[in-house]
Parts: C-alpha cells; sequence; structure tokens
C-alpha cells in the first residue's frame, strides 16, 4: 500500500470539499442566521488539514494501482463525511457529532435519511450545505476531482470505477478525466433546468436549489419536515417525479442523445428494462390505493408514480405517507428498494443491470439443469458477457444481501423498534433510498436510534454508495500490506 | 421428454403412497374415530390411479435423463400432496381441499406450517399420516422408491439429486440405490433411538411417535397446539433440541461414525460450519433473552439452544412464543432462517455448505478487487471447488431471495396483516421452518389467509424442499419439447 499516494489524494479531496463549502458561506453571509462563522470554520478546519496532506504526503511512486484506487476512494467517503459533519455541530444545529457524521454521510451518498425534526430552525447556510451535498455526492467526489485536476497522472480509471455506479464503466470519452468533465457538464445542464423548472411552478429560488439538488443527486433531503406535500403542488409533484426518473437513468445516454445518437439512447436494454419496472409497478399500486384515493384514477396514479420513482431512484422525497397504504402496495414499494435504478445514474441500490444479468443467469441455470451440455452465452446491450463479471454481480448481490441482513441484525442490538423498522432501515440504507417502513417510514425519521445503530447505518449507506468493495476493502488486511 | 417415463415412475410413486397410508389406517381402526373409512378411501384412490399409471404407461426408452428426473421429481411431489390431502378431507378434520393440501404439502416439504387450530378434534389416524407424511418427506420418497425398487434402470442418479438437499450428493456406496438404503436404515435406525428416548422421558407411545416424525424430518407438525410446551418437560426440550440439531446434519456423517471412521466426521467442514453458527447463535440469544427469564440462565439457555435448533434445523417446534422476546433474539432468529443446515440432512434453507461457499467466494472476490492478477482456488473439505459450481451456488442463493421476495408480494395482494408477516411467512415457508414472525409466529398459524396466498404458499414449500429447479423447470416451456 502506497500510503503518502493515498494521503496526497485525500488533501486533495478535502481541499475540493472546502472549495464546496464556500456557497453555502455566502448565503449564510447573505442571510445573518447566526450559521456563518460555524461554515467558515468548517472550511479553514478542513482545507488545514487538507492542505499539509497535499503539500508534503510526496509519494515515491504515483502510480495509481487497483489497491490504492478502492482505499482512496473508501476512506475519501469516511473523511469527506466527517469534514463535512463540521458545520452541523459548530452551528449547533445537530451538536451531537454522530448525528451530525449521520446527516453527512446520509447525504454525501445521496441517502436523504435524517436525523433533524425541527426543520423549522434550520439556517439557510446549513440547508443549503446539507442539501449540496447530495449534488456534490451524487456524481462523485472523485469523479469532481478528476474533472477539476486533468493532470492527476497515474491509471485514474481505478477511482472512476470505485466511485461509479454499476457493475460497468459509461465511457463516452476516450480518455478518463474527459469522461468526468462531460458527465458533469450533463449534470449541471440537467440540474440547471430542473431549477428553471421549479422556479416556473412557483418555488422561491432557494427551495428551487434545494430540491434541485436532492433530486439531481437522487437524495431526498427537503427543508421542509413535510418534505414535497409542503407545497401542495401536484405540479411540482409530476415535475420531481419526471426528473427522479431522469436522474435515475444512466447519464451517458443523454450524452448520446445530446449527440443526436437518438438510437444508442432507445435501444439501451437497461433503460428498458428500467422503464419496464417502473411502468409495472406504478400500474400496480395505482390499482391497490384506488380506494385510499377515493377511486380517483388521476390521484392515484400520480401518487403511484411519485413513489414508485422516489424509491426506484432511491430519492426518497415524501408526498405521503405509504406505511398507511394497502400491504401489498409496501409490497412492491419494499422490492423495488433492493433494485435501485440504472448503472452510470445518481442512484443507489442493486442497479438495473444487475437485476437484469441475474435474471438472464437464472433462466440459464434453469436450462442447464435439464440440458447441462448446452452453452449459453448472457447477452446485454448486444453483447455477450463474460463470465467473470457475471459470477462478480451474484457475489455483488450475496454481498448486499448479507450486509443488509447482518446490519438489520446490528441495528436490532439497540432493542429499539420492530424487525419490519430496522431491517428496512437497514435496506433503505444500504439502498441510499431514505425513508424505510414501520418508524422509519416517510412520517418518521432515525432521530431515536443510539450512536451504535447509527454508526452501522452510516457504514451500510457507504457501502450501498460506493458498491460495497471500496468499504470492504479497507476493512481487509491483506490491502494495507506493503507491496 | 419421455412423459410416458414420467407417468410410470408417477404410477409407483402414488402406489408407495398408498402403501405409507396404511399404518395410518391401522391406527385409525384399532382406535374407533370414525377416521378408518376416510383413510381407507383415500389409500383406494391413490393406488386406483397409481396402478393403471404404473401398468399401461410403457415408455419406449427407458433411460432416464436429467430433464426427467427433475421433472418427474417436481410433479412427484406435486401430486403426492395432493393425494396425501385426501385423508383430511374425507375425514371432515379439513373438509376445504387448499387448506388440506397446503396441510400436505407442508408435511411432504417437513415444513410444519398448519391451518389445524382445532387440535382436540383431530382423529389419531389423521394426526398420524399428517405426521408421517414428516418422516417421509424428510428423506424423500424418491429416494425411498430407490430404496425399495433396486431394478428400477436408467440413470437414477439424477432423481436422487433432484430430491437430495444440498448442491453436492454424498455418496455413502458406489451403486445409488445401495445408497438410499443406507440412508434408509441409519434415518430409521437415528428416529427408533429417538422413539425410545422420548418414552424414558415419560411420553405416550403416539406422541412419542408423532413428536419422532416431527423431529426426524425436521417437519415440526405436533398433536398439541402448543406443541412442546404441552408436556412441561424441560427434558423433553432438551432431548427434541438434541435430536433436532442432530437431524439437520448430513446423514451420510452416521455412516461414517458407525464405521468408526471419527475423523471423517469430525473433520467435516460443513459440520463445523454448522455448529459453529447453531453455538454462536445461541449464546447470543441467551444473552439477549437473560431479562424475559428473570436472569435465570440455565432457562435463558435452555430456551435459546431449542429455538435455534428448531429454526436452524427447519423443524418449527415451539416451547415459546418468540416473537414477544427482545427484537435483538428475533432479528438472530430471522437471518437463522435463511441458513437451514446441513447438506445431505433432512432439513431444509439455503444450507450451511453453499452459506460457508457463498462467504469463500466473497472473501475471494474482495482480494480480487485489489489484487485483480492472483488465480484463487476456493477450497471446501479439504478440496478444490469447481467454478461451475460456485457459480450454480451463487444464482441458488439469488433464486431463493428473489423467490421469498416475489412470494412475500404475492401474499400480500390478498391484504392480509403486515409486511413482517407476509414476508416472513414466504421465507418460513421457502426454508420449510414453520412459523414465521408477526401473526404467523409460533403461537399463530396460517388459517386466515385465502385460497390464493396458500397456494403461493405451497410453491415456496416445494421449491423449498427440493432446492428450487425441480419446480422450476415444470414451469418452463424448454423442458416440455420433444426430444
Amino acid at each position: 500500500m502506497n500510503i503518502k499516494l493515498v494521503a496526497r489524494n485525500l488533501g486533495f479531496i478535502l481541499l475540493i470539499e472546502a472549495g464546496c463549502m464556500v456557497p453555502s458561506l455566502l448565503i449564510a453571509l447573505f442571510h445573518h442566521e447566526g450559521d456563518a462563522p460555524a461554515l467558515a470554520l468548517a472550511i479553514l478546519i478542513t482545507a488545514a488539514v487538507g492542505l499539509p496532506l497535499r503539500l508534503f504526503a510526496r509519494p515515491q511512486i504515483t502510480n495509481l494501482r487497483a489497491r490504492e484506487g478502492f482505499v482512496i476512494v473508501g476512506l475519501a467517503w469516511v473523511l469527506m463525511s466527517v469534514f463535512g459533519a463540521l458545520p452541523f455541530v459548530f452551528s449547533g444545529f445537530i451538536p451531537n457529532f454522530v448525528d451530525a457524521y449521520f446527516e453527512a454521510v446520509s447525504g454525501f451518498t445521496t441517502t436523504g435519511s435524517t436525523v433533524v425534526t425541527d426543520f423549522e430552525r434550520m439556517p439557510m447556510g446549513i440547508a443549503f450545505w446539507r442539501s449540496f451535498t447530495h449534488w456534490i455526492g451524487g456524481m462523485g467526489v472523485l469523479v469532481l476531482m478528476l474533472a477539476l485536476l486533468p493532470k492527476l497522472g497515474g491509471r485514474t480509471s481505478y477511482l472512476v470505477k470505485a466511485e461509479s455506479p454499476g457493475p460497468s464503466l459509461s465511457k463516452v470519452a476516450p480518455r478518463m478525466t474527459d469522461s468526468a468533465k462531460i458527465l458533469y457538464v450533463i449534470y449541471t445542464i440537467l440540474s440547471l433546468l430542473m431549477f428553471v423548472v421549479l422556479l416556473l411552478c412557483g418555488l422561491n429560488p432557494f427551495d428551487a436549489a434545494i430540491h434541485t439538488f436532492g433530486t439531481a443527486g437522487t437524495g431526498g433531503f427537503s427543508n421542509y419536515g413535510q418534505s414535497i406535500s409542503a407545497f401542495h403542488s401536484p405540479a411540482v409533484e409530476i415535475v420531481i417525479s419526471f426528473f427522479m426518473l431522469l436522474f435515475g437513468t444512466n447519464l451517458a445516454l443523454y450524452y448520446a442523445l445530446f449527440n443526436g445518437r437518438w438510437r444508442d439512447f432507445f435501444k439501451s436494454e437497461e433503460l428498458r428494462w428500467y422503464l419496464s419496472i417502473n411502468a409495472v409497478a406504478v400500474l400496480l399500486i395505482a390499482l391497490m390505493i384506488l380506494p385510499e384515493y377515493q377511486w380517483d384514477v388521476g390521484t392515484s396514479l400520480r401518487m403511484a408514480l411519485f413513489n414508485v420513482a422516489t424509491v426506484s431512484s432511491t430519492t426518497g422525497f415524501a408526498n405521503a405517507d405509504y406505511t398507511l397504504w394497502p400491504v401489498a402496495a409496501r409490497a412492491v414499494l419494499l422490492v423495488l428498494m433492493f433494485c435501485g435504478s440504472c448503472t452510470g445514474s445518481t442512484a443507489g441500490g442493486i442497479k438495473t443491470m444487475r437485476i437484469a444479468l441475474m435474471m438472464k443467469q437464472s433462466k440459464r441455470e434453469i436450462t442447464r439443469t435439464y440440458s447441462p451440455r448446452r452453452i449459453n452465452v448472457v447477452r446485454f446491450e448486444g453483447r455477450g458477457v463474460d463470465e467473470q463479471m457475471l459470477h462478480q454481480i451474484s457475489i455483488f448481490v450475496f454481498l448486499y444481501v448479507l450486509m443488509m441482513l447482518i446490519g438489520g441484525l446490528l441495528i436490532s442490538l439497540e432493542g429499539l423498534y420492530d424487525l419490519e423498522t430496522n431491517f428496512t432501515a437497514a435496506l433503505t440504507c444500504i439502498s441510499n433510498v431514505g425513508p424505510g417502513f414501520g418508524a422509519v417510514g416517510p412520517a418518521g425519521n432515525f432521530a431515536a436510534y443510539g450512536p451504535f445503530a447509527k454508526i452501522v447505518m452510516t457504514m451500510l449507506m457507504l457501502a450501498g454508495r460506493l458498491e460495497l468493495f471500496p468499504i470492504l476493502v479497507i476493512f481487509h488486511r491483506g490491502v494495507w500490506r506493503r507491496a
């Protein structure tokens, strides 16, 4: 392990993070709610730790290998969240450090689970920072670093690979740094578009920004306790539903669109699976909740669309308390919580591509039982998929469910709540959705859990956002051995 | 598909089943509770359908291929349960056919979930048949057929492979029919041993037989509504705990023991995993439930041992309502419900060997992320495991969880109960445990569900007992194509 190389990159990340806090400081300075000193202090400390790491850690070998790539990504996210929690602590809004760390991890990982209960007290600078972490975390901080620092050197693909969602990288350009730049540009354009649409729907610029960050990163933090219901606007609900699904799609596909390659967009097999799963879920749920909404087809469809989109895109905004819906509708949402969205989107979950490939492998395995000698290649997006990758995907899915189960067990050790609450809390954390079922449903929150459960949940959120391996690797002795 | 060959074998199975009903008829005749005519009629009908199939289905090719093997096993279990339900219906004890079918499937698959609520009304012949299905289903009816009919011809290994639990066959003899015989002899000896021990504990012969069947098959049907609590005897609880774990172990290992190969027994890697998992679970739960039992260490350990054994061996007897235990203890039991017991035992679940191999594969995959070029062979029981088998196991685990989730969703369509009840009902059915959590806990039952949910549950039970593929295959178009 090239520790100095890791340290140097972590220094970079902290400097970028300090930079990312500046807009929140400006907003705090402008609104005079007393949170400016907290943000300024957080920026100073973050930069004061980052700068010496950046300057004095001078690795002899600057070549980045897979192990350094994974360790940098894993540690970067842990560290980023530690420093990202400082504004919450310093401002006194979330004085307990574990709570603040939970909120920061929930922000960066675009989970959106919250310990906040007194939304009225939240100063605007803090609210902005809280939601801005979604926007940064959605595309990834290391991808941002690559976009900003094209001459980093070494095989930076490992960084992007470890941070980007999905089993395969969507390369939009031959060079990784160009890809990073292009993706961030697309991400920014779509976010601006959404911001403008929300303004047109009548939201004030601050609310529009907060909910754009929450949607673009598929995070789900709102500055209102009631989340989207606070706007009492079906139009806003529909706009946000639409954009949640849009940000749950592989952003590289929009690049194809912008370049006029319409075919590539509509031929995407993953997109078809994704839209089909969502369409079926919306129709099923709309049917199931018809009686809840006085047999009003329009309202039921809108409610179903919003909640399917919020769960499958792993955003987690709320416009209704779905824990009060019929158990069948809840069951559909529960299954969606595992799936998540597309490769290369800002969303969490197992990802549509993995689900699709697992289904195809399963079908092949069923066929194999009765004709053992037949050779079948699993195809996706028109190409045969490498067996090694298929194998890795099945192990990923196993580890995902295993970590969810162990997480639920660990959370239960505190003795709080019931199985439904604790295990769906673990699921919603690892899938980066936000709300779960039972006491952590859309109308509840995570405040009552103790520090142990909260630390477990932050591990689940980080593991889910980074697709398990960067977090598992940093706990693995072998990776720390000297080369 | 060689339909005639399938039909001929199904005829055999029905004749064997008719024979298996005879002891129950004798008991009914002896006790005069009015259930003798029902049993006699059921025997007649079963034989009347089986005999012509056996006599008139004359396949031109008698060579059994994989596809016929899987289809025979899948259909045999469905059919067996249909005819096994007849005594319940004819006697009027469970007049509704779907309920009776549920009970028969639950019996044969050694699940032990019940729709019975009025245990006092149950005639002894019917009670005997209900529990005897556990004993037959535990080792498998096709294995019984092979033991009885050594000259069946063809590659009978497919039948045993499709019916035996676990990813690998435990061959105790070079010829499959000899293995089947030896295994049934071991099974019978252990059952007789348990029967005697229960008699020594003061149970009457009938109760001892019923609870031996329930334990040996790791089924869990009792003739008392209160299950094992009805005996108010710690000794009985401990004896049954011990035998549940014993029948959750690979029976082939006892053959090694009987032959003086002690080393083979204690060197078994699966056995070590199995005992370790159980030991950890017992200690954890005993600690967690100490306050429930007035800090009495003895009682807590006994309670923990019994309930860990009943869940991990997938038996499902009850001596306490664990749904009232602290949520952490419930969480441990929930995780155990997935695991199940050893390959080659009579128990259900994913199986210890698969869990162990998934853990080993996961570790390898984590190592691979940071040293992609290292080649690692996964070893088990001292041998390298074939990659194809590892792959198949990961797909099995995926399908297992998927079917559990889809099952829970389908069960929820009826609108009854909550997520915890419906999803653990699906889990307990596919793992062949018996009780779940919530309304289907040890103090509850499955009677309130409608016919749709019950049919879904029987599919889950059959899929779990036959390890998915024989049931999935019969729904797969490809297998029915003419060769």
